[in-house]
């Protein structure tokens, strides 16, 4: 056995799954930058595969819980962010096989490629074992994220929140305005003011995005008029 | 068998699919505007059960193209419109249970309500019939859609396109700039510059957000940089 079956082997023990076709591993585990044999199409499978697993353990585990709260549930629990932590607890990134320059500055470290990287691990399990057996080391992955997760941990966005509180209300929606843009073009800065007429709130926010600054005007705009609503 | 129950038999043949569990079809066909028992946590399962479906197939029937090309093929056969088309094509509007006020307002045409109707009756199918029977639902429903999809036929955005192109010829990518934002806070047109220095290409976009606006500035600075290495 040559050193990188060897690697490959301990990987295999630290994810709890041997594969039939040691091929699918090996490739799901080789970045772009260091083959054309490389893992992007078993993370394209791997992403719908844990898609699916994760929004069926959700469906089950909250028969009461509504689509979107669903739906935000699954978005936490997919992000790379998540994945990037998983992967970090399987050691995965002293596996990944790198080319020189990603090496060098440290790809292995770098979140989006773990989180890239566990996509296709996924596919590949997906591949080698079919969906029963990698729902189950999917759910065995994630632990207690999944069995511990709470829908009321996955809120609305404060655009979204701060509408519904004023439709409760029977209030009139904010308006948003775009007040500036500056900055060079590939590195702008949005400001944009959130106006709620009728309870004289006006609140502002900036961002590298419109949406960035509207939502931090929302957030803002949300506390002031809850404060104004229980006073 | 009561009418309902008629309808319902009628809409099985129909699909092709007969249920152990009726209560199942029944939810996936009821909007939010017609009861409680409605069809949205259905439809959260059917979305993410269709995703990997196509996903699958999109895998196994191009094995040489890449993901980049594999997710833009699966999005365009699992978006709305697309759906909406293969929900007409089982006649799905005639069986949704709608609140009056849809029914008043046409609801059951609307492409909206009748794709997500469609994910809920895919949702109910794999509770009752589990993955593979679903899966062979599925690729029966899409038919010549799946079959004959053309990886050429859904292309990359024009950024991208035109990024491309520039790097394939060695040249400078172009720079977006935002010229004007108009209109009032809640329907703003957003005009931007599309500038390739080296080639003195400067193309203009307008549209209802910053980033339609650039893919039009991009459309035709690319054309333009066509012509002009063709030249």
């Amino acid at each position: 056995m040559n050193q990188q079956q060897q690697q490959i082997e301990r990987f295999c023990r630290r994810l709890g799954y041997q594969f039939l076709d040691p091929q699918l591993i090996t490739k799901a585990l080789t970045h772009r930058s260091a083959s054309n044999h490389h893992n992007e199409r078993l993370e394209f499978l791997g992403d719908a595969v844990l898609g699916m697993v994760i929004a069926r353990a959700l469906f089950t585990q909250f028969p009461k819980v509504d689509e979107g709260q669903l739906s935000r549930m699954r978005s936490s629990l997919v992000k790379g962010k998540t994945l990037a932590v998983i992967a970090k607890e399987i050691d995965l990134g002293d596996y990944i096989n790198l080319g020189e320059g990603e090496l060098k500055s440290g790809g292995f470290r770098r979140a989006s490629i773990l989180a890239d990287a566990f996509e296709a691990v996924i596919g590949a399990v997906y591949l080698d074992a079919g969906f029963e057996k990698t729902n189950t080391l999917i759910l065995e992955l994630y632990g207690q994220r999944l069995t511990e997760i709470n829908p009321a941990d996955t809120q609305k966005d404060a655009k979204t929140r701060l509408q519904e509180l004023l439709q409760s209300r029977r209030l009139s929606l904010p308006e948003y305005e775009l007040l500036d843009v500056s900055g060079e073009p590939h590195d702008q800065t949005f400001e944009v003011a959130c106006c709620i007429t009728e309870k004289a709130i006006q609140t502002k926010g900036s961002g590298s995005s419109r949406r960035n600054a509207e939502q931090l005007a929302a957030e803002k705009a949300l506390t002031e008029l809850q404060q104004l609503l229980a006073s």
